[in-house]
This record gives C-alpha cells, structure tokens and sequence, in this order.
C-alpha cells in the first residue's frame, strides 16, 4: 500500500510539473504576444538613441538618460522608481583628434584615429616619433626598450575571425586596448596606436577603455580603424613611413555625481527576495550607444511593462535596473551590489542584457549547482523562441558585484556575429537594431524573470 | 569467447565512430578556418548586387548574373562548369507605378505602391474607381459582388507579428498577395491594391509574385507600403477617400531563353551519387537581391571553394546549382529535375539556402526515415557553429521538384527576425548583408555537404 501511495505521489507530482510546464509555456506565450504586439521597447530605444544620444558618465547626455529612464520605468508602471547615487569617472574627448603620418618622401597621410577611453591626452602640440609596429606582446617583449624608448608603439593584432562567438576574439585582443599603453610605456613609448577591436574592414575606428598601470607612466592612446591599421602597416613595411604625429584633447575630470535608476515591481509573497533584470545606461560618446547598451535598458524596462500589462503579480519583488558606469569604471554596479549588502533582503537572481539587441541564442549562467540544474530544467519552454543554448558560465559586468551575495547570475546571450562590427564606434546606432531581434530578446528575459519570480531560485 | 568478440568489436565499432566524428569534427573547422579567413562569398556578393544588380528572369541582369556565377564557379575550382537551358517568363515592370487617392475635399495624395510580379498592367490611362478595404478573405467574401463590382479591393492583411518565426507570418498573408486578386476579380473589382508583407512600418512597398487563377480575370494587383496601408484605411475609415487611381506599365512579354548554371566536383568513388547545394540566381528587379537570394548561391560557390582550396576530394559528386527563375516560375528548378531524370544517375541530396544569408540556426529536412535519423546523428557535429535546430520538414523551392527522384532534400535555416523587413523591397542589398554571418552559413553548408559525400544518404 505505502508503495502505491509512493507511486501515485510519483504520478500526481509528475503531473502537476507537466501541468506545471503547460501553464508557464501558455503565460510566456501570453508575455511574447503582448510584446510583439504591444511592445515599447522599440521606441523608448528611439527615444534614448535619438533624443538623448551618447551617455558617457559625468556628460550631459548621461544626466539626461537618467531622467528619462526614470520616466520610461514609471510609465511602464512600476511600483516605484528611485535613483541610487554614486561618483563616476569623468572623462572627456575634448576636440577630435589629429593623427599623420610624414612619409619619407615628406608626404603625409591622415591617419583615422579616436582616443582611447581614460586616455591621458597629448601634450598641447600633440606628439612626433618614430614608430615601431608589433603585431602582438611577444614581438613587443623582442623589441626590448632599446628599440622602443622614445617611439610610439603601433600594435596591429588583427582580431581572429576564427572564433565562432566574437566575444571571444574580443576577448583574446581586448588585451592590446586595456594593456597595451602601460606595457609599452614600461618600455619607454611615448604614446600608442592600437588596431581597431572589430572583424570587418572599414573606416570606422572603435574606442573603449584602457587601463593604466599603476606605477608606469600614462602615455596617450589611440586606436586607429582597420582599414587605417592595414594602410599603416603597409607603408612600415615599406619602410616609407618617418613619424607620426598625433594630438589627442581628452583628460580625466574630477569624479562626478551621478545614478542608478531602479524601478520596482514588488513581490506580493516573498517582497524580500529581489531579482535584478538590467543593462547599464552609460554609453561611449562616438554613437548613440544603441546595441551597448541601450538595448538591454529598454528590454529591462519591457520585462516590467509586459508584467504589468498582464496583470501578472510577481510572487518576488523584480528590479529593472539601468546601471551607470559600465564603460570605464563599473562604478554602478558595484554601488548596486555595496546597497544590495546594506539591505536586509536575499538577492537570489541577476539577469543581465549587455551583449547587443540580437536575437536571443540562449542564457549563461554562473549559479550554484542546484540553481543550474533548476535554471536548465526550463530550457525547453525557451527552445521555440530559439533561447535553447544553455550554457554553464557568464553573467554581466554590472550584476557581477551582486556574486559575493550568493546571487546566481545569468546573462542573455544574443547572437554575436554582427555585434563587435559596431561596438564602440560611430555605427552603433538605433537602425543598427532590428525591432523584431529586440522583442524578442525581451520576451526571453521577462520569461527567465517570469520563472524565477514564481519558482524562486 | 562468441561474446568476448561481439563486445570487442562493438567497443571497436564505439571507438571508431568516436574517431569518425573527433576526425569529421577537426575537418569541419578546418573548413570553418579557411572559409572565415580566405573566405570569398563576401566578395563574390558584392559583385552580384554592385556589378550585376537585379537579375529577373528573362532580363540583361540575369544574363550578366549566368556568365558571372559560372566565373566564380570556375575561379573558386569547379571540374566542370556547364549550362543548362531552360525557357523562362519574361515579366517586365515598366515605367514606375502611379497611385493616388482623390480625397472628398478633391485634394489627393499618393499612394505609395509598385505592381506585383507577373500583374497585367492598367489599361494606359490607368484605372479609377472606388475602393473598399477588407481586412481577410472573409470580409471580402461577406461584402459579395455587390459591394465589390467596378471598384478597387484593398486588402489590409496586417502580417502576424506574434509569429516567432516570420516565414509562418509569410505563409499565413501570403494569401492575400497570391490568390488575392483572382479572389477579387471572381467578385467583379477591377483591380486590388494589398498590403506589404512585412512586420515593420515604413514606406517601401514589397513586390512578389501574385497568380491569376484560370478562368478568373486578369486584374491589375499593386502592394502598398504598410505605411500607406495605414495611412489609407484611417483615410477610408474616414470616409474621406472618393476614388482610387492606379496606372502600372507592367506586362508579361513571351518566354525567354536563359539558363541554371552549374559547377561539379566530381566525386573519386561514387561519382554518379549527385549532391546538389544550391540558391536561385533571379532576383526581383527593385532591388540587389542580396539577402534573396544572392546570398543563397556565393555560399552555393562557397563550398566547392572551401572544398577545393582545403584539398578535400569528396567521394561523391557534388554540384553547386544556381537556379533561374525561383521568384516567378521555378522554370530552372523544374528543368534541373527533369534534366536529372533522365541521368543514369542517384541524386541522393539538395541542399538549399534561400532564407536570405543570416546566422545559420540549423537545417530542416524531408527525406525518408533512415536518411533523417542519419542527418541527426551529426546534429553535435553542428552545434558549436550554431546550427543545432534539426527539424523535420523543409528544403527549398528550386530543389522540391527533386523529391520525386527520392532525393533527401534539406534546407539552410537562418535566423527568420529580419528576412521579412527587406524580402522583395528595395532594401535587400549588399548592405544589409553581415560578411561573418555569410561565411558562418557556408560553413555550415560546406560541413553537410562533406559529410553526405563521405557518408553518403
């Protein structure tokens, strides 16, 4: 008898999780419905690329975007909104840049140049050396200071296009832009050209953050476009070219007071267990910031919209949460995670949108194994909205403090093929995302949340 | 000791097959490699839609685009490159459509349309009459001939945004521009005017072929821009809208000669097992067919490259077809069945990649039982190239009249989000085209067709 009652719980509890599945996949299929149909996440992009545009921290354009995020989130009907404070880096640009090179037949040719983000600038007359081009670290190494002291150091590492996912191409010459300038410095360079970080050919220069090392000299940096790097390097080789010149006008500010804005919708059961859906709100200054990171903050605001529509009532509080500072300083997210210690909650999920406006491939998750194991039991209600890949791993840089919290986090992960194209540079704009691409990329993610705020995690 | 054997030679048989795909495994990224580092798809791309342009059947375009591809074929190392003729219809636009509204205030506006592919033209002072607008057959059916008679039907088909794939979307409103205007015409209108088949707003009005129905009248059908669609249901909702004049220049002249073209490697062991891998080579003439299906045949071309320049001799005999006259006739894809009935030989598979040249998502398939579960058997092989949806079902249009030999028929499955914005419109050209999702399609082409010419099916 205890068997068959053992059996018959077996059966009534397989039951009801399949019943269980049936319902959710019938509500998520009601969540992509109503944001194919009804969906704001399009025009509120609009709206921050066009009517805002670039949102560097400390800038104008960044004060702007937190205004207007802030009235985004009230009319998509959070509960609340608020503003977290917090300093941030204040880098500016200043006028553009100026780079030539003088050719040994007193030629010269405009080099397409931008500063790299947390750049020192040039001296008021900009900078004239000879150049030395390495194609990577270990030809830099060869060279020794002998050769390097007094140059400008040209690294032309072509980003591989053998990697499948370009953030791992990304990853592997990302070093050249962060590194470069203080390994080369360490050498006696007085300034550098990095190659642009893109897969594609063309005049587009993309910027980012460098990182100085503390205890060497802060020498300027440049990046130069691919095609500028393929030009320049033919010439070297040519042994045509006699210096270079470059004038850069950016500087470090003092830090300045800026935000996180958060908006609330709060659990009716478990109001102390957060879950945080975000994407960061700062954006380089050459474009409009739209696939980074304008997409992920308009899909954290649909997933609050596209609840609320409904009239789902998150059994835990949800958080969509634009996040200052990604670019060149995290200041955002670590602020979010240090309040986060100071509440007395459980932050028991990060989902993070900050890998373009693609289309949605799948989600990567650094969890502990129970909350993996239950992260992929849903796999399949994602497989028909082509979420299907699942993967161990990856998170997001703002929700990344949130980690010492025990806080499992997960990031959406979009198709990468176009996205390194147009990262950082002056191309990333709003007709650079496809309307139906970022829907669907929201549906996804108010899907995950949708899940998490009913099961827990 | 029977039994010692028998499990001997199964863990034998394990180990190989384990080598097999280890091996098949390496060569399919060597393939990937060499495609994203030598790659010429991109290039070869480019030529057709800057160099050749829009290709219809039966125009100097397609002419051009024939003597092209059979080049490329012959550059990228085909054994062979032949010609095989085939008639086509010879359908030709004319001087750019008129659409106007005469409002009941006598102000007009324009109406943003062109003719449908195969449409009669308006008699030469064009046609004005009322119009009604219905928004599904039914309506059309519910008004009868009556209310229909001597006017202009406007079908406001909005395509179904909650599709997630928008080839469903397709099919679903496709109706309307197909069997529209015979629909029409059976009730007495003398001419139809259908909404764009697309998901997003904007002004340019998407051709494709329409079919008159035997025995119904031949009415002049245009498309309007779903921004005009808009536009003139809020006119005629109104009341404001008291006619409707339309004059296209469109008309179908006698069929012409023209040609699929093919290029062979011939197999080493099996050279009479055929794999045919093909796009269509005609486009519609408002645009560079570059997503249809320009892409579709420089990735066909893509695989024997890769093949040839990697030194891999396939055991079967493999075939890059483009075929002519997929838009508005399938006169090439007939005519290449009927030409392979009469081979003495086994045409074992096609592979066909018209779904515009987006990131490869996996392949859909109809072939016999066997065949399918030999397909899925190397789905792992396909995974991280991103291509992991195996589906049953599909294939292409041009390699369908191929599944009367018993031929397994597969189709490339790209990402559907954005096919549909530029199908058929003046915006599907080179540009829109990402060079990596291009190449990841062919590898993943290349890596299916090496193995069912090392495997056979």
């Amino acid at each position: 008898m205890k068997k068959v009652i053992s059996l018959l719980s077996l059966i009534m509890l397989t039951l009801a999780q399949g019943f269980g599945q049936t319902d959710d996949s019938l509500i998520i299929k009601k969540i992509s419905d109503e944001i194919f149909m009804n969906g704001t996440a399009y025009s509120n992009l609009r709206y921050l690329c066009k009517k805002v545009g670039p949102r560097l921290s400390g800038s104008t354009g960044a004060e702007s975007a937190v205004e207007q995020t802030a009235r985004m989130l009230k009319e998509a009907g959070a509960d609340t909104v608020f503003l977290q404070p917090c300093m941030v880096p204040h880098w500016v640009r200043g006028a553009k840049e100026i780079g030539r090179a003088t050719l040994t037949n007193k030629t010269q040719i405009n080099l397409n140049i931008v500063a790299l983000g947390n750049s020192v600038g040039t001296p008021p007359n900009g900078i004239d050396a000879e150049v030395v081009e390495v194609k990577n670290f270990k030809e830099l190494d060869a060279l020794g200071a002998d050769k390097v002291k007094g140059k400008i150091v040209f690294y032309n590492y072509r980003m591989d296009p053998r990697y499948i996912n370009t953030f791992q191409a990304y990853g592997d010459a990302g070093a050249y832009r962060g590194q470069g300038p203080s390994r080369a410095a360490a050498l006696g360079a007085v300034g550098v050209i990095v190659r642009t970080l893109s897969p594609v050919l063309d005049d587009n220069p993309h910027t980012g953050a460098t990182r100085y090392e503390d205890g060497k000299p802060k020498i300027p940096a440049v990046a130069i476009s691919t095609n500028g790097a393929v030009e320049l390097s033919k010439l070297i080789a040519e042994g045509k070219v006699k210096s270079i010149y470059v004038k850069t006008n950016c500087k470090m500010l003092e830090d300045a007071p800026s935000f996180n804005v958060v908006g609330e919708l709060r659990g009716t059961e478990y109001p102390d267990e957060i879950i945080t859906v975000g994407g960061h709100l700062d954006s380089w200054d050459l474009a409009e910031g739209a696939h980074d990171d304008g997409t992920g903050c308009v899909q954290s605001i649909e997933v609050l919209r596209a609840m609320k529509a409904l009239g789902i009532q998150p059994k835990r509080t949800i958080r969509a949460v634009m996040f200052m500072n990604e670019e060149n300083g995290l200041r955002g997210g670590s602020k979010y995670a240090e309040l986060a210690k100071q509440e007395n909650k459980k932050f028991i999920m990060g989902l993070e949108s900050d890998a373009g406006g693609f289309t949605p491939r799948g989600f990567g998750y650094s969890a502990s194994e129970a909350q993996s194991a239950k992260i992929e039991k849903w796999q399949p209600l994602f497989k028909q909205y082509g979420a299907l890949e699942f993967t161990k791993g990856g998170g997001g840089a703002d929700i990344g403090p949130l980690r010492s919290l025990g806080t499992a986090l997960i990031g959406l992960n979009p198709d990468s093929q176009r996205y390194m194209d147009l990262h950082h540079a002056k191309t990333d704009v709003f007709e650079a995302v496809s309307e139906r691409e970022l829907n669907l990329g929201a549906v996804v993610m108010t899907a995950m949340v949708y899940l998490v705020s009913k099961y827990g995690l």
